[in-house]
């Protein structure tokens, strides 16, 4: 393409609001936008992550939207990461992040949007989904066989799944967002599109450097080797769930500064557009204001 | 009609599959069915509450299934004894019962179907809702005012409402009861039509009986002066939200010995259409049990 942005939000490259006809393989993995050196990007991150925290002030106190920001992504693409680096500067008590691991047996004897449901943020404040109930259309879909433990009286054996069941788990997805949306929630769906080459490097360097060795898990081999049916489960995923009220962002992941700065920029043009306001008071409560401040003071006369 | 049913899953007077065209004056508060005295229904109530407690064992063991009874009604048409008359003979670990009251303010920050999922049962299991999200499109769309509380960005002032609104609830209610649906829920949503007459000769009672002074609050009076405005809401909400997966069952409720003879005998009927099966073991489990016997038929000979 040759334009070269530096506002990632409405960047082609990253944004996919319509997902029919989205081809991963058209994304590059180290795309960088229009950023010359590292340097300027970290620039424009610092700047960034100071906004955000006043933007999140603001949706504290205007408390009529929440913000739901979900990260899917490989191994080692760097979810954790991007999460501390462009959220550090956040009002801890106004953002919530789940990391969705294994299910238990009590979110396994539930639909499978439940378990989200539960850690959804409130009005007001920020949840990060550290993975999400996107993992049901991504590693159940790669390994169906976990379907099993599900009980879903609709599948008896994995191997007979077909096109139908997913293509009605995409749809529940949708209309979850589209009523979510609808009730005030502003929806952020990152994919951390890192290469396999790139995955490998870190791989190995998890295995070479001791204080990293806690990171690297040997199944996390078998994951790589299904690496193909990962890429297809996604761009399925994105295809039937980017939506205008919902896009996809798919971030550029080689290169962790650029992914960190785009992700930072989108969110934080995302909440801009929310028009978050200070609530104003209402005339009688300027005047009990005003009577506050007229009690304060006269208490020291007493 | 001329027919006159002892079993009322299928009777025309009572379930409503398609909510277009549904009009709620049609259905009379006063219908018996069949029945040509109230012992034979007290009669055919005690053997189905025998057979719900076998069912419900069979749910909780064959462990695919979740059965969600939603209870609607105005005020004294006896959603309680009814829960109470019918579902006394069931084991209760193996069913939980959610009344909704007054939200709170962490339910009102989420959106409106937030608290009720959090309830819902799990797999194996029955539960039953006192109230519900119905709630949402019924008390709340006769006094809109309890919107202000819950933030919606789009509502700004109560009386900006216009159907669009409505619309939207109606359409995340369907597809939130199609997505339980697909995922193993079987949903029972009855309204137990009471006629204002027999709601005036309940309170009375109510009021005349000093046992039963504390069921009556003096608000009760109020939500009695908008009777119409409510019967237009259940109207609505019964005309958008029933479809042939998840059909509204409208309970003749003036006679409570037929209500609740009604209701058992739907459930038991929905419940059997579930087809449940106590789990069958594998061969190699067979092969377990057979060795289980062994050693704790052989513990005592040494």
């Amino acid at each position: 393409m040759s334009e070269r942005f530096e506002n990632f939000h409405d960047d082609p490259n990253i944004k996919i609001t319509d997902g029919e006809g989205f081809v991963l393989s058209d994304h590059r993995t180290d795309y960088i936008g229009g950023f010359e050196k590292e340097k300027n990007a970290e620039k424009k991150l610092e700047k960034d992550i100071e906004k955000l925290s006043d933007l999140q002030e603001r949706l504290y106190a205007f408390d009529h939207h929440a913000v739901l920001i979900v990260f899917q992504a490989m191994d080692a693409a760097g979810k954790d990461s991007t999460i501390e680096h462009v959220l550090k500067g956040i009002n801890p008590q106004g953002c919530h992040i789940t990391s969705f691991k294994r299910p238990s047996t009590l979110e396994l004897s539930h639909d499978f949007l439940w378990r989200s449901t539960l850690a959804l943020p409130e009005r007001g404040k920020i949840g990060i989904f550290n993975r999400s109930y996107y993992e049901e259309v991504l590693v159940v879909k790669v390994h169906p066989e976990f379907l099993m433990s599900q009980n879903i009286p609709s599948v008896r054996r994995a191997e007979e799944l077909n096109d139908d069941f997913w293509n009605k788990r995409y749809r529940s997805i949708r209309d979850h967002e589209k009523h979510l949306t609808e009730n005030g929630y502003l929806i952020l769906k990152f994919f951390l599109n890192v290469s396999k080459e790139e995955q490998k490097r870190r791989f190995l360097d998890r295995i070479n450097e001791k204080s990293k060795n806690w990171k690297f898990e040997f199944n996390d081999l078998k994951e790589r080797a299904c690496w193909e049916e990962y890429m297809n489960a996604y761009e399925q995923a994105i295809r039937n769930t980017a939506t205008p009220d919902c896009p996809w962002y798919v971030i550029p992941a080689d290169n962790k500064w650029f992914m960190r700065t785009a992700v930072a920029d989108i969110i934080l043009n995302r909440m801009e557009g929310l028009d978050l306001k200070f609530p104003e008071l209402p005339n009688e409560e300027l005047i009990k204001l005003d009577e506050a401040k007229r009690m304060l003071e006269e208490e020291n006369q007493n």
